[in-house]
């Protein structure tokens, strides 16, 4: 018996408390197919992810300009490229190397992490704002956006910055959190979408906007390179309390941060501890893009309508779907948090803050409006009215061989603008600049 | 606006193809609480996740016997002892080495995992049974049944052995596939309960239960230590087949086997390619367990009821919820597929098969009827008529200072048996045995 798919929604319900009995009967497989029925949320998907898709359209033209392929530059994904200082690597090589030794061996850790780096985080990062045990300890902040989604679940009505880092909206697809999409609009059904631009200086009015469970904020943002002051996020923290809302807060760009008035922490706002969560990562800080590290803070005092505590359900998440980063990642973590690996961070942030600069001023001397780029590792181009940002990106491909992001990539409010990464090498940054402002007068 | 539980359902159902507008009325929230529903599916969970609890237990038993904490042997979760050997240590160390430099410095590698590694492991592993582009690299099986579970989603019917590895029910639980637990029988609704005990040999008859979409089995199996000939596997590949089931088989402790009429991986089996999933890990396999890294092979023919090759969706979930496992990690991953990385996990596993025996040959000598240990580093000890299994695990821990786990935490058909793990040091395994066969006399 094959299901179909108002069936299957059925059955979503109904599952609750109904038990449908499962049928003996053969189901008809036509040409070696199954007989289950695809997740629909999957089939509401527009397009492949963003960063493979930027994959595909660089190899793509590669194909055709084989004789190119020295000459690409890539101002796209946020990858870091300068390699890891010495006293972070010594954790991490010492994290392999005692592995070969009885005393030194260890397999499973705790889902949570090793006590010593939640507490350190919580200490060196947070000040103890928050307390070890708040601190989840993962492979990644792109991943613990997936879990924090699980634990929500289908129920939850979700709001995010538009533009945004397209995990948000497409792990609510994903998960069954919002309708189909408007393909006038590119917007899901059941997604709030809070514009940022540069009309309403890249910071959202909530309060204007219809209330979601779950408000997704990136700041230092991506793709928009704004950084929110503590005003701001004041009134976000006050705006989601009296809404009930969760925030779920991404500060994995906070090391970026220069301007004391842009707080590293949404836990530095009043308040913060009974509104939100707060997904961090290693990859921007110290160059751990391919070495896996992350934390998430759920703090105790968070709690569901039902007065749950949201940190036990997280637990139940991290500790069934997820066994612990790799220790030897989390052996370099602890390095990244000695006093020698916080001054090497800093020495790496500044440089990749200096591209930035060099790419702000390189836009802007071409005759953009240009944004970000001063507590965060990416500008964000304006471009003229009426230019769409994918054939911007094309354009840019085509005669500069530089790889940029188009603003559209990241939901309808980013049409218009392109985001360039700071993570490149510094002779490339150079470079990129020459040639963008050859091929752009 | 607080949505009741109903409600929550409802716009499950409607979220497909209707935009249920979200309240701007301000939510009350007495004591600090969000206006946040809890995800009904958590609150279906009964108790923590297994492996915690244990952990729980032995803790609470030391925290009133203090003395004997020196004393203690865990035979509980399956986590490997011994360290690393020298050949993949130095695929590690090298691997973290090497980000120290500009030449070997990478960032962001494909979520797939590396495309040498993918094609080692079909190579190696397989024998080229399957091809590079089927393999999912990833860090580890029990992450990736939940990434399994998110591309099934909420609409799929499954079924598990009973006794299993908990996570297949739980993440079912999780993913709102189930419904209540029924306390009396300890089974979900909506779950398809497979019995495996000494009765039917643990190989269950799954023609003659209802259908499901989704046949989760694993083989070698945890915690019983069956392992299915290949006939047994022949005979359950046809039924999924002819029922339009999809299996997911978990091949996790397939290097433990010794037996050349038990199949190491489910794509021996003729037509496997068009109904299987198989998970995989090196976990066992090389001493992992805290280094995090496994597989999963998706194979091109294998489609959903519409014709969808499955791949592609859990290519979405991939590149969408995961960021690719850590490149240090998988440096080590392809020494463990050198001739030397192969040498030495052969002498790992034939230590721990010896552990086996030796924990096998003891509880036969005290008087129970034992299964597993040959094919696996499981052995699993039927209990006398009527005694429950979370008692002799209490008994043994008071009795002998050892942990084991108990059968019921695998599922209602565990009940009346108990997992010995032979990961633990031979040292331990042999001062085990001793307390055992005093203590149980």
């Amino acid at each position: 018996m094959k299901l179909s798919t108002a069936s299957v929604f059925l059955c979503m319900a109904s599952a609750v408390n109904a038990f449908a009995p499962a049928s003996n009967a053969r189901v008809s497989t036509s040409l070696n197919m199954s007989g289950v029925e695809r997740n629909p949320n999957f089939a509401k998907l527009a397009g492949g992810y963003l960063f493979p898709e930027i994959a595909r359209r660089r190899n793509a033209y590669l194909a055709e300009n084989p004789d190119m392929a020295d000459r690409i530059i890539s101002l796209g994904i946020g990858d870091t490229t300068k390699p890891i200082p010495e006293h972070i690597l010594s954790g991490l090589v010492n994290g392999a190397s005692k592995l070969g030794t009885q005393e030194g061996y260890s397999g499973y850790g705790a889902e949570q992490g090793m006590g010593d780096l939640r507490q350190k985080i919580a200490t060196v990062l947070y000040d103890d704002l928050i307390s070890a045990d708040e601190v989840f300890v993962s492979d990644g902040a792109k991943c613990d956006i997936m879990r924090v989604q699980q634990m929500f679940g289908p129920g939850v009505i979700s709001a995010v910055q538009d533009p945004s880092y397209p995990v948000y909206v497409d792990t609510s697809v994903m998960m069954g959190q919002t309708g189909e999409i408007n393909t006038e609009t590119s917007q899901y059904d059941n997604i709030v979408y809070m514009p940022c631009t540069a009309e309403n200086n890249f910071f959202p009015d909530y309060a204007s906007l219809p209330r979601a469970d779950v408000v997704y904020f990136c700041s230092p943002n991506n793709p928009t390179g704004a950084a929110a002051t503590r005003d701001q996020l004041t009134e976000l923290v006050k705006t989601c309390k009296e809404r009930g809302s969760i925030l779920v807060f991404d500060a994995a760009y906070a090391p970026f941060i220069r301007d004391p008035d842009v707080p590293k922490s949404i836990f530095e706002i009043e308040g913060a501890k009974e509104v939100a969560i707060e997904c961090n990562s290693f990859s921007k800080y110290a160059g751990f893009t391919g070495v896996r590290l992350g934390w998430t803070v759920v703090p105790d005092g968070l709690t569901f309508a039902d007065g749950t505590p949201v940190r036990n359900d997280f637990n139940r998440v991290m500790t069934t779907a997820f066994n612990g980063a790799s220790n030897i990642v989390q052996a370099g973590g602890l390095a990244c948090l000695d006093p020698e690996g916080q001054a090497e961070i800093n020495a790496l942030i500044d440089y990749y803050l200096g591209n930035a600069k060099m790419l702000k001023d390189a836009m802007e001397e071409i005759g953009f409006n240009v944004f970000g780029g001063d507590n965060a590792p990416y500008v964000f181009v304006q471009l003229p009215e009426g230019k769409k940002s994918w054939d911007m990106f094309s354009e840019i491909l085509e005669k500069a061989q530089v790889v940029t992001i188009p603003g559209a990539g990241f939901g309808p409010g980013g049409e218009g603008y392109l985001r360039l990464s700071a993570f490149a090498p510094r002779d490339s940054v150079i470079e990129a600049c020459d040639r963008l402002k050859k091929a752009m007068v």
